[in-house]
């Protein structure tokens, strides 16, 4: 692959993701320096105390400066401000990449800002991650037998796509193409949508009256199923407004799921209910079964 | 207290929850003989070669013959039939409670047909369990530092009320004391709300397509908030007609917060969407601090 070894790797938005990938790049030893860049240099000196940086700039023009491979991991609805900031600063050779959760925004934002740069930029998706954030929460193993998915575009060269594919390789994880409206789409459905339901579901008990008596009750089903409501506020309000038509879209197909429920129960229809819960349960179970698995296997 | 040890413990449904009891009573002692009754010949027989229980008919009247203590462990909906069947076969000392996941409906059920042995059924809810169902799953740990409710009502004797409790402090639960339409409200919001989410959730994958291209992708956080979409269907059909009222007015409360949540992604407003993502997400963390806090601590 082309720039395998990377020589120097700046990451803009050093937090779980960024800090794992830079973690495993260097375990894997195919990194020479990482620059880190965040707004808060307290964070980014405990990166370099943790290691999991080399060094760092709360400036990404600085940040990017000699880098041959940028990552931009911040939430989604700064990764424009982060394009134009660096634009400039980015070496003939640097290829762009980053690991937002939605792709078609996020193209819109480097095709208008990044110029020439644009057949440079790889977008790119690692589907991994947990509720945690920031780089203390950051680890080597992350992205091991974890799914990266990359959208490029009709502009975007072959040689950085496949350098990117490498990096996130030598990290552990797979690569998948797609088009960026599939994974917004297939995202919509298994990860935006779960994610607003688990926020909403607590949302309703928080405002219930009183909310101390129930959360005391809450078993443990409750807790599993709004554990995914424990991640960072500002960067699902940014995945939630990024994809808005794919994920609105997947609300109402989940609003008419509820209509059913709510109709069964108010009708005393036992019989929907039982097909409801039955094909949902089948349904679970395949995907329990199909746990792990790659394309192809 | 009176009845401890229990001479001889009928379970009408050994599933998870009944196999569990016997388990942990067997365990400590505080059982002599365990009958078991089901529907299927083969699954009791399975639970007499594992030690769950001694011996078993599928005949409820007689599998209540001569014992002191009555679980009834069977889903909501079958409860009423059960109590017919027994009412006339049960001993003027007889103690009979249950482990339904609503109260106010098995209350009106037991009223209905128990007649005089009323006065000795305690109504019950054991909060516990996993999305196993069946002998096979239960284990005698089950109870242990996990919440008993118990919701007598007026004519619930004290005695038998003590005996239960009794019961569930031997296999390591510690139990509380509420009205039957205040347990109702809460676990409508706390599990049963909750259950329908998941099945909803699933419901609209199960209903999308192309369903298998989706189910590849469903990360992590899907597979944990639909977990509990694995439990039952008929149980959980029972439960949603038998808690109809209070479920549909949490399912209300809850569809006001899945619009709160569209409403803010059409109308591309940030600021609210932070706002209760984050006020969900502090409320959770509050409530994982809570967790394993009984009462007064």
């Amino acid at each position: 692959m082309a720039v395998m070894p990377i020589e120097r790797l700046a990451i803009i938005g050093v937090g779980l993701i960024g800090g794992s990938l830079a973690r495993a790049l260097k375990r894997a030893g195919t990194v020479g320096e990482v620059v880190g860049c965040g707004r808060n240099a307290a964070d980014l000196q405990k990166g370099v105390e943790l290691g999991v940086i080399d060094r760092y700039s709360t400036e990404p023009a600085q940040a990017v400066a000699g880098a041959d491979m940028v990552l931009v991991a911040t939430p989604v609805g700064s990764m424009r401000s982060i394009f134009e900031k660096i634009a400039v600063h980015l070496g003939p050779d640097t290829i762009v990449t980053d690991a937002g959760s939605v792709k078609a925004s996020v193209i819109a934002d480097a095709r208008a800002v990044l110029g020439e740069t644009f057949a440079r930029f790889v977008p790119g998706h690692p589907i991994a991650g947990t509720e945690q954030s920031g780089i203390a929460a950051s680890f080597a193993d992350l992205y091991i037998d974890h799914r990266v998915i990359l959208t490029p575009v009709a502009d975007t060269g072959e040689a950085p796509c496949k350098a990117v594919q490498a990096m996130w390789e030598a990290a552990g994880a797979y690569v998948e193409i797609m088009t960026p409206e599939a994974h917004d789409e297939i995202l919509a459905y298994t990860s935006h949508l779960p994610h607003m339901v688990a926020y909403a579901l607590v949302d309703c008990l928080a405002r219930a009256e009183p909310t101390t008596e129930l959360l005391r009750f809450a078993a443990g089903g409750f807790r599993d199923i709004t554990r995914i409501a424990s991640s960072s506020a500002v960067m699902w309000r940014d995945i939630a407004l990024a994809n808005d038509g794919a994920l609105l879209k997947a609300l109402e197909a989940y609003r008419s799921s509820i209509d059913a429920v709510m109709n069964a129960i108010r009708d005393g229809d036992g019989a929907a209910l039982e097909v409801l819960f039955e094909r949902a349960r089948q349904t679970r179970e395949s995907l329990i079964a199909a746990k792990g698995k790659r394309v192809g296997e």
